[in-house]
């Protein structure tokens, strides 16, 4: 048994295939990765330059194509996609489970989507437009309808028979068979743990757990993916509302939707999209960072277009120049805490409108309390530095006002943006700073000028 | 069946609970929250303000508490830990499985944990301090050793006979048994679903699975997460390095890791931990930001001290002191996109020594790009602005030299850090927008010096 190699970090495989690649020794590296899981082979790829790409993809072998798109980020899957000839794709859709097929399809041109329908048997078809029928980011968007549903009234022995005649055995992570009623009504599931485990005469009704609470299938994505790291659950079955059963969620998809939504978060700050591409092409990268360069100069010369008006003032006593971007700047940060505290709050589910205002006052509490003693060590360093205690106490207020606009805004903004429809990931950061800058500068030229001249 | 409420999202959940509260009604409130999941109840708690807090947490059980603590962040555990009797925690402790306890273990005072371990059978101590000897970061340190094994010359009618006579039933998140030779080696698993879909006079090792290969015990925790992610795991066995069977991983642990490793980069970016409870204490909370807001005063008074060199020339040309922000913004803001890019890649295994090469060249090309493009409006807006084309001429070269600055060291700097052992989501930002600043201030103002006073 080869351990050893099998628990060698993620780099030391990749080195491994990168020495074969350049050696150059196509059919050696070809069975290398085609031996690994299509989940490790995507893997490879989002880690590979664009040209080695292309050939690395092109030695992957047919039937595991479909499995290795769906692992894919989704700007690289869109561009090796467009790549492929309708037949390539029309083959690596076939071998793919209904949910992840319905992924994939909203990737596809319409010609293309068309083609696939046709291509599917019509229980597959109806599954499908079953899975398609739901936005993507609800519990229905994110269900398989591959699943085994047993009665509640056959005995265990029974629903081992059953299983044991299945011909395609049972579908991946499967860790309960779901028991419906006549009419297809969730009851509830039959751990397999419980199966295994129990008298063989028992009856399912007997055994199964009814805790296990369906998820509706218009839940939010957000609060099914809450919801399975509350309960540590592995599936959970979907409903409609007259409790019908649907599908299941499994545990890989919300393991990715976490991903997504936590990179979405991180990259969302810096204005990049959760499915960048690492090694995506030029053109296409600085394109959209013009946007977000863009974006943040017009933030910029409002801030530049305020100091403006204070030339005067600033031509006098030129120590204003250079005290005015410590003002701006502890703003942001102090800000940007707040803003962050509140950003994962709503992620979590933790902050609600309910106790918005316990977080406010608390943030306040904190802002005075550093505001106070910040402005106070400022203003010391400013005194010191340019011999002014006008120019001291001045920006002792400006820091102080800065912080507790930049503490309010930071707390209120991602509500009030998730209220407005508006993406608090992605624009909160831009706002807050835009705040900072502006309050900052004017508070501090603004009283300079009022006191100094 | 109560389908309605069950799905309802966390948020109606918490209100009604937050209405019945407020009623006063503590009886039914206390009914309502022990009728939850450790999880939920761990939930609920971390949204509500320190005092009511302090009343939900007196009404769990105290059969849950043991549980609930586990879901809770450190940050709030640690506090309520602090308030409890040491005969309550070691009812709390009493409850847990092994990696469970291990978890809670490490934040107990020594005098409490050496009581937890005294109140422990023989078996229990020695699985706990397995757990105990390897780090919280590592395959070892995740594990659990609660766990069923199987040997591969039986049939499996006798292991679904053996699995009967279990007392306790099979351990939470069992998806396989783990297959074992005499010397307690691991070989290979044997899935549930496969045990239910066999024929029962099959031997155990003709249905077993070969191809999971198990991790071993000093695996870092990123890697472990990321082979569950690529390979779709519901658990893992983890083997010491002579390939004997140490424990078990299971997906709800890595749940917990990949959102733990998401809030740490995001968290990280203002400063702030990923355990930070956003109810914490206000003197606690202020007493953690002041150091961030300090560790900025330097940053920031490097800068001014940057611009302080200046002052004559600004004194002169007033208008420098109106767009030199502009200068440092837009560098901070491309170098903040590489350098997200790059953490978000080397947290997810994409971004290696080996393929940094790629990422700097495709991001300085992206620069360039980006560079000349703003550089010209930017100067475009600066001649309209002052009239100046030598200010225009200025500013575009310095925005120019800011941009590939900011680009190289937001490439380079996380792979340097973490060369170092420096964590790049935390010091990252801040050691960047030095540079930007930095950078940003002397090259502007340099260049205007030279070429205008």
């Amino acid at each position: 048994m080869n351990t050893e190699a099998a628990s060698a970090p993620e780099a030391d495989r990749l080195a491994a295939l990168h020495a074969v690649l350049e050696s150059g020794s196509v059919v050696k590296a070809k069975r290398m990765l085609n031996a690994l899981h299509p989940g490790e082979m995507a893997h490879v790829l989002q880690s590979l330059p664009p040209q080695q790409r292309r050939l690395v993809w092109s030695m992957v072998e047919d039937g595991a194509e479909g499995q290795v798109l769906l692992f894919l980020n989704d700007d690289l899957r869109d561009e090796l996609l467009r790549d492929m000839a309708p037949s390539r794709i029309l083959a690596a859709a076939g071998g793919l489970e209904t949910d992840d097929l319905a992924d994939l399809v909203q990737d596809l041109p319409a010609t293309i989507t068309r083609e696939v329908l046709n291509s599917l048997d019509e229980q597959r078809r109806e599954r499908l437009e079953t899975a398609l029928a739901f936005p993507e980011d609800t519990a229905g968007g994110l269900m398989n309808t591959d699943m085994v549903t047993v009665r509640p009234e056959v005995t265990l022995d029974v629903v081992m028979r059953y299983l044991r005649r299945l011909k395609e055995g049972l579908p991946d992570l499967t860790d309960n068979l779901i028991v419906v009623n006549r009419e297809g009504r969730y009851l509830g599931v039959l751990y397999l743990t419980d199966l295994v485990t129990n008298d063989p005469d028992d009856s399912v009704a007997e055994v199964m757990t009814l805790q296990v609470q369906p998820m509706l299938a218009t839940l939010d994505a957000r609060d099914v993916a809450s919801r399975f790291e509350q309960l540590d659950l592995v599936s959970a079955p979907v409903v409609d509302e007259d409790g019908h059963l649907l599908g299941r969620i499994t545990v890989d998809d919300v393991v990715d939707l976490i991903r997504e939504e936590a990179d979405h978060q991180f990259m969302g700050q810096a204005g990049l999209s959760e499915t960048e591409d690492m090694f995506a092409p030029v053109l296409l990268s600085a394109r959209r960072r013009a946007l977000w360069l863009g974006v943040n100069l017009l933030t910029a010369l409002l801030a530049a277009w305020v100091i403006g008006r204070f030339e005067a003032t600033i031509q006098q006593v030129v120590a204003l120049a250079v005290l005015m971007p410590i003002v701006a700047s502890m703003g942001g940060i102090a800000g940007t805490q707040t803003l962050t505290l509140a950003i994962r709050g709503i992620a979590t589910g933790h902050l609600t409108a309910k106790n918005m205002r316990w977080l406010l006052r608390k943030e306040m509490a904190v802002a005075v309390i550093n505001g106070v003693a910040w402005a106070l060590v400022i203003a010391a360093i400013a005194w010191t530095w340019f011999g002014s205690a006008h120019i001291a106490m001045i920006i002792a207020a400006a820091i102080g006002i800065n912080l507790l606009t930049a503490t309010l805004t930071g707390a209120l903004l991602p509500l009030l943006l998730e209220r407005l429809g508006i993406d608090p990931a992605l624009a909160g950061g831009v706002i807050l700073t835009t705040v900072t800058d502006v309050v900052g500068f004017l508070a501090f030229l603004g009283l300079a000028t009022l006191l100094l001249v």
